[in-house]
């Protein structure tokens, strides 16, 4: 590494990413003029508009606030009016008994992976390490790691992509100081059954007395609201106490690049308010909060209904179309990624194969396993119908499955 | 240390800062009800508005883009056209000959605090240390610890305020990597002089050679746009090739919540290529990405004039003010801070005088010196002149300088 150069932070910056790969291969395409149609499901930025009251919000704080009101700097953990919203629609949906959150339990962030960085920063030590469960959203290995802790990776149990229990205990070390658990998951769309997060729980709770030590269970939910079939997420607090959860807008309210996010540190948290107070010095020292002008927008919107049908829509024309097809696919209960079962078992050549007809499905390595590609369907309806005669040919290049 | 929490996290987070302290006190105040007259001077938050040319740029994007081009997610560093369009801004300022930069030098992030995160995270290795310069922005102390390395403090030069060559020169250990100055000056509002800046250069440049490693030079400029009297802030990558500039929209364009700032390295950095790709690793590591619709923003704002008069104007009631009662101020270049020397020794005694008259200034130890206090005056004109009174009474009580 060249000198004065943080290496860890330029094999962050320089490692290309497959799903980077694959949007600069695209853009290359379309710089040389090539005619053929792209397909492009790499990427979860959503091509469904932000529901309307957003807009409104928007206009509305535009119209009554202040300069000052709308741009000026704000507490520390957020506005404290935002948090009261957000702990109001979290105890309408998820209160009861002693399971209600205040807004002093909540800090607003730059969007679920603000919440994160912050919430390892603040809550592990160098040399600790933190279990994530195979496939993984793979942002988690880079946020883990900047703090110079080890990711270790538990595969799921096969097929049904739930946590797999004994895996995970047996994973579990003097060091681990943390698992983290993303339902509705990313990339697979698998819901976790709620009797497997009491097993989880169950064992979390029995190593932290074994090793006598806190076992934090980081739960990323920026898909929490975007479920299908009356499916509902569990709310993950409400099985084991030392949970942080870490939630975006991004998904539900369609606004992945204003960075909406918050953490929220339940009551029932070991040593809650330490916790809290080292978020809050995490979030000062690496700057992850949340912007001013949308806190105001989310005082606003923080009970906004996401887009559940549009999604729900879209997961029947490409779900459909590839089982019809032949594929071997994840049925999604959640989020708006397809898991798909490669054709062939090596994911990068398959991935490749599909590009030469166009298709951009990002090859399941990334995620932390091998043979699958996802495909994100949060894109129009016309991109998702037009590309089954692609994936047709696709199938037909293989004839079928040759694994 | 409570177990599972990071102590130095936890530190940042509760260990109160001055500025924090003299707020609680005030919001105490007010809840019981005392009916003194609050003076806040504490904070850098602009009572001066947005420039119009910042709501007209929110309504016109409003307007004329989709809720994806708004609200999606960016590039990692930030959107090509608003990177194009502060690059235009900075050649046609700052730019000659070799001296240009592209949209390639610029990362787009949450503020000039996310960019020095970011550029401490990419640029530095724990165990390494980073020079400031006293008085200093209190916050820089925690972002170098953040990431494990050791924060050096040298004194400037006393009544001048300019970087002290040869304390730096002295300072300066094998495992040096960085310097941070900050001009136009928070607290001081001190201008550092090109020729200062020419033997600060010359002298880093002369370690590198002796040390055989990069030493970089962080310039923190926030301030840059708001100077007086045709002082003029000196560019720094002008004077030296390893400077990496810190920037943020926030005191130019009154928009401190909005976390919209930059990081420029310029092309004469040593691995120019390999710190960029390190810098763009720690974004997105740490999450410091600029929300999208302030980028959108940005693009049609990044040329446009900070309010200079109006601070002209607060500065000279103020600045002439406390200079007609008796107080020993520094004379500000720029900036819209006023450091006034202490009417006895112990900083924190006489910041507690000041207090019982309503005075919020915050004592000089949180900016690592002694006997002098702190005053921002980007807040109301009558906030400053109705608060003279209340500086005679103080004055009055000492009778004169007791030191």
């Amino acid at each position: 590494m060249a000198e004065g150069i943080d290496s860890l932070m330029y094999e962050f910056g320089a490692g290309k990413s497959a799903i980077r790969e694959l949007f600069e291969k695209s853009m290359e395409f379309v710089q040389q003029g090539v005619t053929t149609d792209i397909w492009d499901f790499s990427i979860g930025n959503p091509t469904v508009p932000a529901p309307p009251e957003v807009s409104e919000a928007i206009e509305k704080v535009l119209a009554s606030c202040s300069s000052f009101e709308l741009h000026g700097y704000t507490e520390n953990n957020g506005r404290l009016a935002t948090r009261e919203a957000i702990a109001r629609d979290l105890n309408k949906r998820f209160g009861h008994g002693s399971h209600r959150y205040g807004a002093g339990d909540l800090m607003l962030t730059a969007g679920a992976a603000g919440a994160i960085s912050a919430t390892i920063a603040a809550l592990t030590l160098p040399g600790e390490s933190a279990i994530v469960l195979t496939p993984y959203f793979p942002e988690y290995r880079m946020y883990i790691q900047a703090w110079h802790c080890h990711c270790v990776e538990v595969p799921t149990t096969p097929k049904t992509f739930q946590p797999n229990i004994n895996a995970i205990e047996a994973a579990i070390e003097p060091t681990t100081r943390m698992v983290i658990i993303n339902t509705p998951n990313n990339p697979t769309g698998t819901i976790y059954r709620p009797e497997v997060l009491e097993q989880l729980a169950d064992m979390l709770r029995q190593k932290e007395k074994d090793l006598g030590r806190v076992i934090y269970l980081l739960s990323d939910e920026p898909y929490r609201e975007i479920v299908y079939d009356g499916h509902v997420n569990p709310w993950v607090p409400d099985y084991y106490e030392d949970t942080v959860v870490c939630y975006s807008y991004s998904k539900s309210l369609s606004l992945p690049g204003e960075r909406a996010g918050y953490v929220l540190v339940p009551p029932s948290l070991t040593n809650h308010d330490h916790a809290y107070e080292a978020l809050l010095g995490s979030q000062r020292a690496i700057n992850t909060i949340q912007n001013s002008l949308m806190q105001r927008v989310l005082e606003l919107c923080a009970g906004v209904a996401a887009p559940i049908k549009e999604y729900q829509r879209k997961r029947r024309i490409i779900y459909r179309g590839l089982s019809d097809i032949g594929y071997d696919v994840v049925r999604p209960d959640g989020a708006f990624y397809l898991w798909i079962r490669c054709l062939e078992e090596d994911e990068r050549a398959f991935s490749e194969k599909a590009f030469e007809h166009g298709l951009l499905l990002v090859p399941s390595d990334d995620f932390g396993c091998d043979s699958y590609v996802r495909l994100s369907y949060c894109c129009d309806d016309d991109t998702l119908s037009g590309s089954l005669p692609a994936f047709q040919k696709l199938w037909d290049d293989y004839g079928s499955y040759l694994w």
